[in-house]
C-alpha cells in the first residue's frame, strides 16, 4: 500500500498536481484497492491527504478501511439523493477541509479505454454532468488531465500487486484447464467459451480471499482462427477433428486482470500445426528471455519476430508482441512493438503473445503474462504450454 | 428500419440537429442495428443522408448493409493506422460530401450511463481525444449534446425492436430455467450465477439468428437477499434449506437487453415467504394492468405500491417500480416511480419489478419486461412466476 501511494504522490509533486479525483473503476482501485461493483464510487487523494473513498453503502463492506477513509453514501433507493448531489457535497467538503479551493486537480479526461467494474452489464462514465460538478466545485482552481500520470504510475507494479496478479493467473489456469477439456469436436466455439467462464466464476468467488471474479473467454476454431489475430467473438461454429482451437481469455479478480491465450488441436496435430506452434513458442521464449530492466520495448518485440522470420512465417506475425497488463485487460506501458519507444524496468508487467496467422489455414498464438524483475523475468501465468 | 430512422430524423429536425455522430455501442446500434464487438465503431446520420457506419474490418461481417453504408477500416494490426487518423479522415470526407461544414452536429456528451459492446472486458469511451477530432473537423460548425434526443427517441420501440426483445427474453428464459434447477442447498450464489450465464451464452449464439449473446447473472440467497434491493454481486455463500434465492438476470442478444428477476425457495416455502411472494406478485400484476397509453408513470408505480401497502409491507418496498429497457440494461424512459413526470405511450418498454425487503429476513422481487401497446400491455418475458 505504502509503496504504491508514495510513488503516486511523488509523481503528483513532479507533475504539479495538488490532488487527483478518480471515478473510473481502475483508478479508484489504484488509489484505494477497492474494486467497484457498479462504478459509482469516487476517490480523492492529495499530496498529503486521503485517499478518501466515496462508495455506495451497499458495497461499503468491499472497501478496505486500511487503504482509505471510506465514506458510504446512499444511492438508488427512494430514500436516497441523486449521485450528483452526493458527489458535489462530498467534493465541497473535501475541498474546504483540505484547502483545495485554488488547487490543481487532476481528472481523468483522457481515458478512452477503460476497465469495467464487476458489473459488466452497464457502465458509469464521467461525462459532461460530472465535469459540470468539478468545474463548479473547483471554479477557482485548475482542472488538468491526469491520464498520463496515472498510466505512467500504474505501469510499475508493487510486490503486493504482483501477488494479486498471480492469484488472478491461478484462477485463469482453472479456466484454461476447462478449455483443454472442452475443446473437442462437436462443441461450438461459444459453448467452449461459456464453459470456461463458468468455471472461473464458480471457483473464483472465495478463492484465496477473492471476492469478485469474472472471465471473458472467446474461442475461435478451424480456419476461422485466422481472424483471431485481433479480439473476435466466439461463433456457433462446431469444432471439427484436426481443428486448431484458440482461446483468448481475460480473467479479473478483485480488479486485477490477466490476459492469456492457449491453442489446442482437436485430435492429433498435423506436421504443419506442430511446426507453426513450435515457432510461436520459441518466439515467445526468446522475447521473454530478453525482458530485463533497461532493454528497449522494440528489442523484445524483435527477439520474437526474428524467431518467426527464421521459421519462414515473418509475414504472418501481423501484430505486436505484447502490452501492459494489470489494472486493465490492456495497459499502454510497456508496448512491445516495432519502433515502440521506451525501456523495460523492474515491476513492469506485460503480455507476451507472438502469433502466426495463415489465410485459409488458421492462427496460432501463445500468450502469457510476465513481470520484469531485477533478476530473471518471471511468469505470472504457469499453465502448460506443450501442444 | 424505416420507422426507426424516420422518427429519428423527425426528431433531429425538431431539435435542430443537422447530423448526429455516435460512438457509444448502444447508439451505433440504434442508428445501424449493428452491435459492436469492441466498441470501436462510429455512425453518422444526417437529416437526409446516411447512416454511414465505420466499423473495424474484422467485424464488418456483423454489419448489415441494408441498414447503413458500411465502411470497414483496419485497426489493431501492424499494417493499420491509428483509430484517430481513421475517424478524422472519415469525418472529413463525410463533412465535405454531405455539406456539414457549418452544420449543427449532435454528439453524445451527456451519456454517463452506457451499455457495453459484446466484449465486456474493456470499453472504448469517447473522451477528450475524440472531442479534439470533432472540434477540429467541425471547427466552423456547432457541436451540441444529443443525449436528450437519443434517449427520447429510443424510448419508443418499433415492432422490429419488440421482436428482437422477445428473442432476448426467450434466451433469458433458458437462463431462468437453469436458475431454478441450480438454486439448491449446498451451491454457492456465484456457482448458480455462473451456471445461468453458461447456459445463456451456450444456447444464445445461433438461437433464432442471434450472433452475439451474453448474460450477467447475480444471485443472492438467505438473509443476504435483503441487500438485493439494489444490484449486488453474488458471493460464496452456500444456499441453505428454506433460503430465499433471488436472481437478477441481464441478458443481451445482438445489443437488445432484458432485465428479469425471479425468486425460488430452496425447499418448501414458509407461510411468510408465500405471503410476501404473493403480495409482490399481486403488486406486479396491478402495475402491469395499469400500463396503457396516457397513464402517468407515477400512477403505475402507485398501483404496485398500494397492493404492497395493503399487505402491510409498504415500508419495505424501498425502490421504484420500473425503468425503461431495450437498448441498455436500464433506460431512463419510462420511469415508474413516485412523483415521476411523464405518461406511457404505445411502444414504451419497461421493467416492472416491485419488491419487499425485510431486515434479517430477506428480500423478494419479481421482475418482468412489458411493452405498452394501443391495447393490452404485453409481457416480453413469459417465464413461470409461480413460487
Amino acid at each position: 500500500m505504502t509503496t504504491r501511494l508514495e510513488r503516486l504522490r511523488e509523481g503528483m509533486r513532479e507533475a504539479k498536481f495538488d490532488a487527483l479525483i478518480c471515478r473510473l473503476p481502475e483508478n479508484v482501485l489504484y488509489l484505494t484497492d477497492y474494486w467497484a461493483q457498479l462504478g459509482l464510487s469516487m476517490a480523492v487523494i492529495t499530496r498529503e491527504g486521503g485517499p478518501i473513498l466515496f462508495v455506495p453503502e451497499v458495497e461499503a463492506d468491499y472497501a478496505d478501511k486500511s487503504w482509505a477513509d471510506v465514506r458510504p453514501f446512499g444511492w438508488g433507493l427512494l430514500k436516497d439523493r441523486d449521485l450528483y448531489t452526493t458527489f458535489k457535497e462530498g467534493l465541497l467538503e473535501v475541498r474546504d477541509k483540505l484547502n483545495l479551493a485554488k488547487a490543481t486537480i487532476g481528472i481523468e479526461q483522457g481515458f478512452e479505454v477503460m476497465a469495467p467494474p464487476y458489473n459488466v452489464g452497464e457502465l458509469y462514465v464521467p461525462a459532461t454532468p460530472t465535469m459540470a460538478i468539478f468545474r463548479e466545485v473547483f471554479s477557482e482552481g485548475e482542472l488538468k488531465d491526469s491520464t498520463e500520470l496515472l498510466q505512467g504510475m500504474r505501469a510499475f507494479k508493487t510486490p503486493f500487486e504482483i501477488e494479486r496478479l498471480k492469484v488472478t493467473n491461478e484462477l485463469a489456469s482453472f479456466g484454461l484447464a476447462a478449455f483443454v477439456e472442452n475443446a473437442a469436436p462437436g462443441r461450438t466455439e461459444a459453448q467452449v467459451g461459456a464453459a470456461v467462464e463458468e468455471v472461473v466464476r464458480s471457483l473464483g468467488q472465495g478463492y484465496k480471499g477473492v471476492r469478485l471474479a469474472r472471465a471473458i473467454a472467446e474461442v475461435r476454431a478451424g480456419v476461422g482462427s485466422y481472424h483471431a489475430s485481433l479480439w473476435v467473438a466466439s461463433r456457433d461454429y462446431r469444432i471439427r477433428e484436426e481443428d486448431i482451437v484458440m482461446i483468448e481469455l481475460a480473467v479479473v479478480a478483485d480488479g486485477y486482470w490477466s490476459d492469456l491465450t492457449r491453442v489446442v488441436i482437436a485430435g492429433e496435430p498435423t506436421k504443419k500445426q506442430r511446426e507453426v506452434y513450435t515457432a510461436v513458442l520459441e518466439a515467445q521464449k526468446a522475447a521473454i528471455e530478453k525482458m530485463r530492466p533497461g532493454v528497449s520495448f522494440s528489442e523484445v518485440d524483435n527477439a520474437a519476430r526474428q524467431v518467426i522470420e527464421r521459421a519462414g512465417y515473418g509475414q504472418h506475425f501481423v501484430h505486436i508482441t505484447g502490452h501492459g497488463i494489470g489494472f486493465r485487460y490492456h495497459e499502454f506501458i510497456p508496448l512491445l512493438a516495432p519502433q515502440a519507444e521506451g525501456k523495460l524496468a523492474a515491476g513492469m508487467t506485460s503480455s507476451v503473445e507472438p502469433g502466426i496467422y495463415i489465410p485459409d489455414w488458421g492462427g496460432i498464438r501463445i500468450e502469457d503474462n510476465i513481470v520484469v524483475t531485477d533478476d530473471e523475468p518471471e511468469y505470472l501465468s504457469t499453465f502448460d504450454r506443450t501442444l
